[in-house]
């Protein structure tokens, strides 16, 4: 019997997804054309989370669509608790699909005395029994070394490139990209290429004279120019703020900002609303409230990721190419 | 030149807390003669949380002292990050203190598609580079099977019975130990021995028509009997209020009830008070706000395990008998 | 090419036994329509065990049947030498299924300076080969987390009771079930609810000045009634002799003794004969001689796990569940 | 649907090659009827490698071919990286096939403060990402219990015997097999019970009175005979002129030299070229360059070993025996 | 006996190099008054390497240092073989000291089906016995989260910011700090700050038409100021022409380079000598030929990071703070 | 404080010993100026072992002194189990000492579909809690490999050696060493050069009309010569008897034996005491039973391995070269 070398290895594709992005999964789901499985997640009046699987997963290709933004340490537990039943149910194979990874930030030591809570996070999602990972622009594209299972680390900026080719790059006046700060430059620039636009940078230094004073500078040209703002994540908005406030003092015409993963920490959403923005372009890897979106209003634009997400678990089941999804 | 073997094989000790114990960790380090060592902990608007050590710990013997009662998965987050600057710092060994361990009671598969979560709990805090661990009175003693490094597991419930015999003991009247459920038997029976009583069980059976219902029934004698019911921990205290109004019923003269562990989800303290019990015994593994204190006022004995912690620590640091402590 | 979600994802099932469970295996191998794979076992005069395959085993789903009573330490090396050759001969996948677990009472340090043999043989296990492992009723259940891989624990104790309800119950005068120790209360409990019928302890207590005297005591009612010991197993009969007297002493009618594991050390079954016990039920778990058969004769009603642990090794193979067989 | 138990369980076989081995790889793609799966292999100036597939091989079952003799470094670096590239990948299986592996010497610590290299190669080769390997004839069959994953080890040794047997067998006279030095007895031994011949020895001893000084005594008889020297390895020769001029001194006849690996260090071709050595028999474990090939001209002879590697990939690929293939 | 918590609380100090670092290491050993261990390292004609030390480790505090630049993967089989040697000779604690980590520039997938090798070189250092390691000026300080000892990430580049501003500061005219590409954005920028002057970046854009061809713009203004280029290694010295040719013909003054590791491959020295540049300013991470040294003449100043890596050992062997060295 | 380099860095010496060893890790103790410490080893009568430590180790520098010849599973698992306590119990450092390691001789697949048990056993060792082993003569010495922990493999040989030329040397009648089987011709070499004598192997090839049917060859010369057999162990003598008789019809005068481990299982030592031999020589890395010792009577000399594994045990606690110990 000869089987073709695109054969299903595994059993079916099985999605679940805890309490953090039932939205997103569903979408995936409905991209796939499955069902999302049924499970229940109880959390005791301790606040101990409790999960049961509704029907077995032996021998399946499961995958666990759960984000780890706020509530961060519920939604982390709660997808490693997941992960062990899927592991214990003796799934055949088990993919943490996690489209935001809290403590991107905590990747190193840059002073000393500091955790490295990014590894410490790969290393409870292996434990925890995963076998593949997928994840979407963390902050540096280094946490892939802190796994030793494999994984698929998702760019979604070029579905922020795309939108501003399609809908403004026509309108805009000599466009220029400015990263929010030095850290996203390279990724600023790979933005700058794909609407091909000229690059500048906003510089952070501290003052010598005041530990928390800090002085920026705009490194590049924005005068007279219509500004897009990039970055990776919006938390409190406080480096948007910034940002918009000097580009304007320096002669910038609209501004525009686009970024990967709407945290809207605190009351982000209502600063953001203020500014002299014309349009917040963003994903849906962390889901937006309804009243957080009705602040921004039209000027906020969402691009969703599930069909990127869905595309990469149908190639992965299927054994095929995901960079060829990108056309590398 | 020989060295004589009761010397400090590690450096100094240094105790650390995060931010969950700090009353009984102060406690400890006074009854060591030691001061907290100084660290930063900060929580950023995402939730994130960030530690910096104030000074070194390269070669020394590291103590952090950190329940994971509510709020459970920040402290435990908490906890680990703790353990991984530390063991990232080049401490000589790292113990986990955890007075309180979480999911404690999610220790088997009772069910299929369960998760086993207290090992999953073990696992983390060894990844997080925990070199010994330290509890008390978990939820069954065979967690200790699920860590692979050594681990001192202490029993506090001799502070409880110490407590009655001292100053209960004289004044019961035929008194009988009860346990809240059957999963507690055996510990019952160590606590009915300590204090010289017989003990009796309250059976929970499901009833066979209604998954919900369940039939409470006491096994043993209460009947004008001054009743000590135990348990290792106090949730929402609905066992409590259940044992209590059965023994009650059954002919129990007055009711005592001694537990390591105050959880006090939601209201329990509230709900405790509302009963005919003459006085709850317990511990400061976990805190108890003052504000729940004083709802129970006068009728509320908390024994503190600062003395027995701070001993184990001092013995395991030189390298001296634990077990000896308790006369085995 | 669309292969359905209930292909076989291994190999063929290939069945392996060792000296230990030579009839279980067999029985085993008949429910499946299987046959047992061919391995030669040799003991050379120094002891050490050789192992050699028949066949080979490459990208097949090998279970190896053996228990580890007597001789328990010839039985357990004997089956990791199997999970050995069969992991490096590049089975698929490799299941240990080991109905009786040996050093299940070694489960936790109760006292200082003891081990943990249990999680001993469980690391064992693992890094013998196995891929996962499937055993019968341990002492206790938190075993499972001794395992970081996943396993099937399954709970024979239904066999007992379905035997009991279709052959005894009728007959039986205002029966009682009762455990031989506090440590068996809980599942005692599940006994007593499978028979619909009262439950009740006896408690070993130390006397406080002989260190090795004990107290019987029975928490419950036994007069005049039909009582069913149980226990998960038996071994020197000690237990069961010491509550049969207390039983009968306290006005018990006729007795019943249910257990999982016919250990049946030394002279048991020579003890076991000569109390008046009505009926002795247990499993084929840990197989019988025909000698220890013939002691008991008639009294002696062994069920056989085959079939139970033939359809897990069927649903686990084909990937389905395994926990719908028990109607959960 | 029925599968029949010969289903490769694994997606397809996909061969990759490093630099090191490029004719052999071709040679073993040939007889699979498969190609060569295409990548990219760069060194940077810094001499830092790089490697890049060309596609995908998500859920493929994959085998790497690549010796590891001279350049050994870069050789094994770059077959470690391609190791983890294909298990980043996500690929289902991955095998080094690697023909001759380095350090097989240093297995062992024979004096204090010595390393064991070969074990430190066989643990790079697993964490790099293998899940199997595969080897031709190590210097010590042990290094077989280095590794954790399985492997086949294969004996190239018969390629070796048969073309003594079926090319030179019926004209030697009086032959005797010898061995290079007293490491090599027992597969020297099986090389003349494969010839049907006597074996005998050469002992190496080091002088008492000169560190560096070695007398050499032939144990057995040579003396009017056709030699078969055998080996595992040639290096730089050294070996081998001793031993051909020690048993011409002793009286041989013709002189025959057959060993697996042809390493030829330095100008061991020429070296071997002067002497009065009838044949030389070896194989293409490691490349010969046209160069060294030349200079010893018809007195060479090379069995290849390419279809004893395809042979044992399809096998192993299809889950069907290896051990079969040599009759065992 | 009351030791002191500032004890040794390993053995001695050992200092052992490879052959890459004999200088540096001779220096870190004046600076800590100790002597270089004693060992042979033998490369055999096959290339394979043998280590043995001349005296015992056991119980020592060991430091092996030794870059892993050019030749790349013999410097590096070196360091693991002698962590090994170390390792397995009972030493208490290994550290890995490595001046210049060699594939620094793998340390992520921004492609598909490429390695990630910076974390297979931290596997092999950890399983190769490593208990901690050092280095200095990583590629991406991410690299820290690759492994998961303890190690001492060190920062030589204010060594270089000291030398400016004691020999040069005073006499530059408008100083501008220019990086050679984006990825080393934040790095300049600390740089700029420690001489007070601005930062400018190069940013390299592929041209949409030729995927070789790249567009190169100064995004800042170096007209009329003197430029100090900064990157952390000089290669091939490609990109340091490239941006010397870009900021002369931008109108700078004149230029300085300023880098952590000189590489140095192919001519990079004759290459560097003929370009406008009034000083190249570097260590002795990786050590450079007296030849190459020539070729620069006057116009190279190497600070010796000796004193640095000397001053760490000392104090992680005692046991003191790192971070206090830097003042934080 | 300055401590000097010899300090203990851990705490003292303990010893333990299992049932195995008493007399050897006794003999020990003496060397060592050391009283064994006090453990309980309890039987049960289901074959369980149960072990408790009588004293505290924490801290400590433990060795456990075990023999794992028979009864070979038991004296393994006692070990294990041993060593499981010492960690749990939190020692600083636990040494197995096992004179006589089983299964050596299955330290390699030399046919399809076998084990490598002696991997196994090195795996349950490190599993189990061992920081390092020391063991005398193993099989193969590669066995070193097979542990990823430190290790002291101790050469026995020498005392026969030492013995030979003391007390045989000067009678012996042209003598020569003769190895058992060509397994064993190297290490024959070295005793042969150790007591200045030529060498001769027996070997043994298969016939080939009979599976079963060995023919027996001396490689070397005998006649007329005194004879020193050489193995590293005797198990059932049946290679002995084959050796003695084969050498005594090619003409040897006296015959001696010597070998290292004294399995003697079954009769060995009556079918040794009817051979034509003058002497046994061996060591007390098994022990001998009185009635064993008695049937070979004053023909058998036992030199003592216990001032070898003292000395070996004080070096490696103080941190000393165990090299020198044997002048390398």
């Amino acid at each position: 019997m000869a089987l073709s070398h695109e054969m299903k290895i595994y059993g079916g594709i099985k999605l679940y997804t805890g309490t953090a992005s039932p939205e997103l999964a569903l979408k995936v789901a409905e991209y796939l054309g499955e069902t999302l499985c049924e499970r229940d997640i109880i959390e005791f009046p301790n606040e101990n989370l409790f999960v049961k699987l509704r029907t077995s997963v032996r021998g399946q290709d499961v995958y666990v669509i759960q984000h780890t933004a706020a509530p961060v340490h519920r939604n982390l537990m709660e997808l490693l608790i997941l992960l062990q039943t899927l592991h214990l149910d003796s799934a055949a194979r088990v993919t943490a699909v996690v489209p935001y990874l809290c403590y991107g930030r905590s990747d190193k030591k840059d002073q000393p005395r500091v955790p490295i809570t990014a590894r410490l996070v790969a290393d409870m999602i292996e434990s925890a029994g995963a076998d593949r990972y997928m994840t979407l622009d963390p902050h540096s594209f280094q946490v892939q070394g802190f796994f030793s299972i494999p994984g698929d680390v998702l760019n979604a900026q070029y579905l922020l490139i795309t939108h501003v080719n399609q809908h403004l790059r026509a309108q805009l006046h000599d466009p220029v990209v400015v990263t929010v700060d030095l850290g996203y430059a390279k990724k600023g620039r790979n933005f700058a290429a794909g609407i091909d636009a000229p690059i500048a940078f906003i510089e952070k230094r501290r003052l010598a004279n005041d530990a928390k004073a800090q002085a920026l500078t705009i490194i590049g040209d924005v005068e007279d120019r219509d500004v897009v703002l990039v970055d990776d994540e919006v938390d409190t908005g406080g480096s948007i703020i910034q940002a918009v406030n000097l580009v304007k003092e320096n002669g910038a015409r609209r501004v525009y900002v686009a970024f990967i993963h709407p945290i809207f920490s605190v009351n982000a959403a209502e600063r953001l609303a203020a500014l002299p923005v014309s349009e917040y372009i963003t994903t849906d890897s962390v889901p937006l409230s309804p009243e957080k979106r009705a602040v921004l209003g039209d000027r906020l634009t969402v691009q969703s990721v599930a069909p990127l997400i869905g595309e990469v678990i149908r190639r992965a089941h299927e054994g095929r190419s995901v960079g060829q999804l990108f056309n590398e």
